[in-house]
């Protein structure tokens, strides 16, 4: 055999046929309930609805937004839903089979399920036999009643009821005979999909892919899988449970949930549709897959994953010579798939090259008349990525965002200027601190100087901001702030650490947010603060020809 | 079919032999080649060396030190640890093939492989027609060649010689044939090893088990897997390549490298030996794998990923009430493996999603002698709910939990009393804004009234409070601030919003994190400060008998 003609160009080949081409997998969203285990992230019920929306926007089929009854939160939320169309995704309400010997129709958890008002019902049930006579303490044969009577149950209120099979690879390992048994209850209850649940994470990726062939040889309804990262395979079991015939999968952003997280679905969407070529969300649906997993990083507060695969910041960063010399002339030799694809961008780390491509398309999202070869659009690039550079970051900060846009194109007129500002805490013994803040502007050509106290120093720049213009800006009484975090945004040697803030600001019809940076807080807080000012005024000011933004309508 | 018997209590069950059980594979560690590719990870000469010896001592068999001849760091690298006998692991310098048309002796890349004096050469060469015709520019039998000669060439100098095929499953897929021969050009050469790549990353785990296959077949010395995570399938792809017949598998400790990483070499461990029974390290080694990712993610100074599998803060920490009872009654409930046998530890979260059971145990674990039904215990309980309304949250500030615990004790001496503190904050025009803190304190009797200027406000509080302490407590220089966070935590109309702040400490080696929650952002910063510098100062007093906490040696 002698060596033959090299293969075509890899980046002019378009292959014929994926392995999946075309084949529909649905995805099922737990970022609000599976990823709110997660250690160190609380969301307030006004984060989940944000969340919810822009997943919603993004495409996703299922939305579990949280377990209404076990917590008032949860109550709450669904309750607010209530009044918030969703275009594509059905809010999923998650809780468990029936308590042993009761019926159903009198078991609290499926009644607060019922009147939660979700379309469609998630409830787990045991189906490793150990866990059934030992955690439960109930017979097998009581378990697949609960299993069977609850979704029945259920079934009678709402569109749909998925039942989540806990410990299912688990199960099927101990005893397949039983495990499957609990799949078969819950299709004969009336159960539109039956996910495989690697409740512990443990499972590695031949023995899900013999689950998912056993369940589907048992069931014929539709086969979901719902992966845990504790072993690393998180993201492939999901991709190999769907080649193996699952056509349903669970997961959360970013990969959020309790231990090492859940199945990553910002890897397992592109996975699916990249890599397998399933149809999975709606055209064009993947090339915001990067802003939405640095949305929820940003609503979440925490920090981002800068290796996350597809979506992370460092994904296609090329750092060595060689390689950032041969990406530049032949994508393929270190890119796996097109970065724009998942709406992220190559970055090549020796230039510090970056910002340029992202920069225009969010112009353009924007709608804003920004010729992209302009000076004033060149300013702007140049303009962002110094401040990305200063640990700037503007996913989450929008409103930001389009201030800096326009102060480019000539189009912003600052409501006033900033002089200066001065902050005093102090506590003495046992009492609560006071704060006062100075502020010093010049507006519209008159320089004022007022002070104010707070409950702290953003409450007390605030106030004072408002004695400065309320005079000229009656509109600003419309304006209130509604929540800020701070971070640490770099924490490399050598350099102060400099500190993020964001500011979220609301009106009765509309909520954006703003973002400054600083190595003082308190300075970090005042740019996002008087950012939020700003747009307010200027929104109110063009009310009906503003920016797009999240409408948050008040739940009170 | 009637259910039958539960299956024995998982934890008493010792499975007679996993599906390996006993099949010996190399570990090959590139943290310090691949690695040192990773966004944000510079390691200096002396850092590579502690990082070396401590892969030796932990047992691996290969330490890919760099490419000597590439770089000045490199060269001195591979000087240096002539000098440094590891007891296990060979130090292995890696390369590439030899140019086109030059003979092996006259390569210079090659004759500089050599010299490194490693015992252990590592080459890469392509593998993929198209990059050999259009990126390298030579003819498919040349390629042959170069990898052949470059092999026998090195193999007459050292022993042992590892050919990495990049891109290897790409170049399957477009041309299997072509890829297969280069692998037995190696072979030919003398390769002890031939190393199958996924360079981009991009392939997914039922591919690679394809590709492990034909290689299998293809050739008789050993296979060894590559695998890269920009498919989120890393640790996947090295672990169904081993079931595939490899048994050699390349990676770095916490799975860094260029893009989204190299195969977390801590998720890979651990799963091929406690999930496949293999034979991988030395006995006893895995109890070691969690302080070593700690201690290489303290060397490369980047964050430590929490929810990273077997070794990440929270892999085994849990939240849910509803987790938290049932893994105290049975540890399979909620968790794959034992935390131990990865060096890891259980952490019962304290949150809003928890109950008494959780401080209880969490007391118990402690090994503090807290009766369950004394009036202390009952006093904490109480303490910590009251704490939580507040805004308080326990689950990533432990060590502001236990000095509550040991407060209800009775146990906690106070080194220093709070009289009051001052932070003034002033900006004006477009200088920096200027920081001066004023604390006053109570220690040993004596009153302290400091004052000292910062970057920002808890710098400048941190500066006036050690100025205030020094003198007292030698022990405060150890102790630095890395990292805080601030938030707000309940947006309820009506209330002043709460902001919480957690600050995270170190020494040498130890780390920790306290919380503050206040109205005002700078008393809750203070609140975590004051606690983060009690905590250090009580554990460096009793050291030792000090609460349990990361510990992370020094390598050197």
């Amino acid at each position: 055999m002698t060596p033959q003609r090299a293969s075509v160009d890899p980046e002019a080949r378009r292959p014929a046929s994926l392995p999946m081409q075309g084949r529909r997998i649905r995805v099922f969203d737990t970022t609000l309930r599976d990823g709110a285990q997660s250690e160190g992230i609380s969301f307030s019920v006004a984060d989940k609805i944000r969340i919810a929306r822009r997943l919603d926007e993004f495409g996703v089929d299922y939305i579990e937004g949280g377990w209404p009854g076990s917590n008032a939160k949860d109550v709450e939320l669904f309750e607010a839903m209530r009044r918030i169309p969703l275009r594509h995704a059905a809010l999923t309400a998650f809780g468990s089979t029936r308590r042993a010997h009761v019926r159903s129709e009198d078991d609290a958890v499926l009644l607060d399920l019922v009147r939660s008002g979700a379309r469609v019902i998630a409830i787990f049930g045991k189906t490793w036999d150990f866990h059934v006579t030992h955690a439960l303490k109930v017979s097998l044969a009581e378990n697949l009643a609960m299993i069977a009577d609850s979704v029945a149950f259920l079934k009678q209120h709402v569109e749909e009821v998925i039942f989540d099979a806990e410990h299912f690879f688990d199960g099927y390992r101990a005893n397949p005979d039983y495990a499957l048994r609990c799949l078969r209850a819950a299709q004969d209850g009336g159960a539109s999909v039956v996910v495989l649940c690697d409740t512990n994470g443990g499972t590695l990726p031949n023995d899900i892919a013999a689950g998912v062939r056993a369940a589907r040889e048992t069931v014929s309804v539709s086969i979901g899988i719902h992966a845990h990262d504790d072993s690393g395979c998180g993201v492939a079991n999901s991709i190999v449970a769907v080649e193996a015939g699952a056509d349903h999968v669970q997961g959360t952003i970013n990969g959020y949930g309790e231990r090492c997280g859940n199945a990553n679905l910002c890897a397992v969407i592109p996975g699916l549709a990249l890599k397998l070529g399933c149809d999975v969300l709606h055209d064009g649906a993947l090339a915001h897959l990067t802003t939405l997993s640095q949305f929820v990083d940003e609503v979440a507060n925490v920090p981002h994953n800068a290796r996350q695969a597809y979506v992370g910041r460092s994904a296609f960063a090329h750092k060595a010579g060689m390689h950032v010399d041969a990406v530049t002339k032949h994508r393929s030799t270190y890119e796996h798939v097109d970065p724009e694809s998942v709406g992220n961008s190559r970055r090549l780390l020796v230039s510090e090259l970056s910002g340029g491509a992202t920069v225009a398309s969010k112009a353009a999202l924007r709608a804003m008349h920004l010729d992209k070869r302009s000076a004033e659009a060149r300013h702007l690039l140049k303009r962002v990525a110094e401040l990305e550079r200063e640990g700037y970051a503007f996913e989450g900060a929008e409103a930001s965002f389009e201030l800096l846009m326009l102060d480019a194109n000539g189009e912003l007129r600052y409501p006033f200027e900033v002089l200066g500002f001065r902050v005093i805490v102090e506590k003495r013994g046992s009492d609560a601190p006071t704060t006062e803040a100075t502020v010093k502007l010049r507006v519209h050509g008159v320089e004022r100087l007022t002070v104010a106290e707070g409950d702290g120093p953003v409450h007390a720049l605030d106030q004072a901001l408002r004695k400065a213009l309320n005079r000229f800006y009656p509109d600003l009484a419309g304006i209130r702030l509604t929540d800020f975090k701070v971070r640490v945004v770099n924490v490399r040697e050598g350099t102060a650490a400099r500190v993020r803030t964001i500011i979220d600001s609301r009106t009765e019809d509309r909520s954006w947010s703003t973002v400054g940076v600083s190595t003082n807080m308190i300075e970090a807080s005042w740019h996002a603060l008087v950012d939020g000012v700003i747009y307010g005024l200027l929104c109110a000011r063009d009310a009906g020809a503003a920016p797009e933004q999240t409408q948050v309508p008040d739940g009170g």
